[in-house]
C-alpha cells in the first residue's frame, strides 16, 4: 500500500503493531482520527503514554493499580482470609464483575509453560507462599484456565503449600449454562461426570 | 466493567472512541500496550499526535500530505490533463494501488448529502472547476462511490463544468470479476446490460 503521507503512514504504522489490527483497519482508524480536533488527538496519545508511564503493580497481590497497593487490597470490608489466584488482570475484572467475589486476589503474571520458556521463577509464586505464612489465608481458589499450563501452575502451587494449613480449592469446571451436552468436549463431559454434584447442592446453587 | 485502575480505564475510553473499537477490544489493545515498554508506547502516542498536528492538505488537489503541495501533484511525469475526482484520501490509495492511472486527482472531501448536512459549498467544488479553467484539463473521470449522492454530485459537477471544453467520463459500473450474475443485486446487473460492451472491447480490456 503507498500512503500519499509519510505521517500517515508513521501512524498506521503503529497501530498494525496493536493485536489484530491489519493495514487497513488501521489506515481506518487514522483517518478517523486524521479528522478529529487536534487537542482530541493529543488527548488520545497523552492518556494512552501517561498509562503506561504512571502505571504500578500492587506490592501485595500485583495487579495494575495507580498507587502503590491496590484498591482491591485497601477495601478493608474485603475478606482477607480467602485468596483468588488469577493469571492477570483480565481475569480480576472478569470476576470482580460477577459481584460474588469478596476476598482478595493474588494475580501471577502468567502459568507455567515451558515451551514459552516460563517457569515458577518468572511468576509470582514466591510471593503467593509468603502472604499465605504471614497473612491469615484459609482458602486459595484457584481460577486459572483450564489448559494444561494451568494444571500444571495449580499442581505446583499445591506443592509449595503442602506444609501450610490452607484450603487448596479450583473454580468449577463443566458445562456452562446455556450450553449443549452434544456440543461439550469429551474432556470437560467426562470431567463434569467425575466431579458430579449430590441434587441438593445443585439446587443450593440455584 | 470495573477497572482496578483509573489509568487503564481511561485509555480503554479513548481507544473505544475509534470505530469499531468496543470496550473488550479496547481492554485487550490497552493490556498488550502495558506489556510494552514505555518507550514503545511512547513512540505510539507520539507518532499519532505528530500525524494529526504536522498534516497537511495538497493545496491543488486537497489530498492529506507532508507539505503544501503532494507529491502526486509535484510528479511531473503524470498526465496533468486527466484529473480523477474522488471522495478522500482512501479513494486515491485504492487507485494508486492498481498502478493503472497516471493522472492527477483531485479530493472533494464529501459528496452531497442533504441528509447529513454537506452542501456542495462544504466541498472543493470551487477549485476542481478552477482547476478546469486555469489548467489544460481535457478529461475528468469521476470515481465516486455508487450510491445516491455519489450520483447527485456527479450531476452536480457536470453541471458546473457544462461551459467548459472537458470529458467528463465516470468509471466502469458493472459486474465485478469472479462476481457470480445470481448475485448480483437488480440494480447493478440492468445498468450492466444497459451499458453492455461490444465484444472488441471487452477482449481489449484483458
Amino acid at each position: 500500500m503507498n500512503f500519499p503521507s509519510k505521517l500517515i503512514e508513521d501512524a498506521v504504522n503503529e497501530f498494525t503493531k496493536l493485536p489484530g489490527i491489519g493495514k487497513k483497519t488501521a489506515l481506518r482508524l487514522v483517518l478517523h482520527l486524521l479528522k478529529e480536533e487536534t487537542k482530541t488527538v493529543e488527548m488520545f496519545g497523552e492518556t494512552v503514554i501517561r498509562m503506561r508511564q504512571d502505571i504500578q503493580f500492587c506490592q501485595k497481590c500485583h495487579n495494575v493499580s495507580d498507587h502503590p497497593v491496590c484498591s482491591i487490597c485497601l477495601d478493608l470490608s474485603r475478606d482477607a482470609s480467602i485468596l483468588c489466584v488469577v493469571e492477570n488482570m483480565r481475569d480480576v475484572i472478569a470476576i470482580e464483575n460477577t459481584h460474588q467475589y469478596k476476598g482478595l486476589y493474588h494475580v501471577l503474571g502468567g502459568v507455567i509453560s515451558p515451551i514459552d520458556g516460563i517457569g515458577p521463577d518468572n511468576l509470582h509464586v514466591d510471593s503467593l507462599v509468603d502472604r499465605v505464612k504471614k497473612d491469615e489465608v484459609k482458602e486459595i481458589i484457584m481460577a486459572l484456565n483450564p489448559t494444561m499450563e494451568g494444571d500444571t501452575t495449580i499442581f505446583y502451587i499445591s506443592k509449595r503449600l503442602r506444609d501450610q494449613s490452607v484450603r487448596i480449592t479450583s473454580i468449577a469446571r463443566g458445562i456452562a449454562f446455556g450450553g449443549e451436552l452434544e456440543y461439550v468436549d469429551e474432556l470437560t463431559l467426562a470431567r463434569s461426570i467425575a466431579t458430579r454434584l449430590p441434587y441438593e447442592n445443585y439446587l443450593m446453587n440455584h
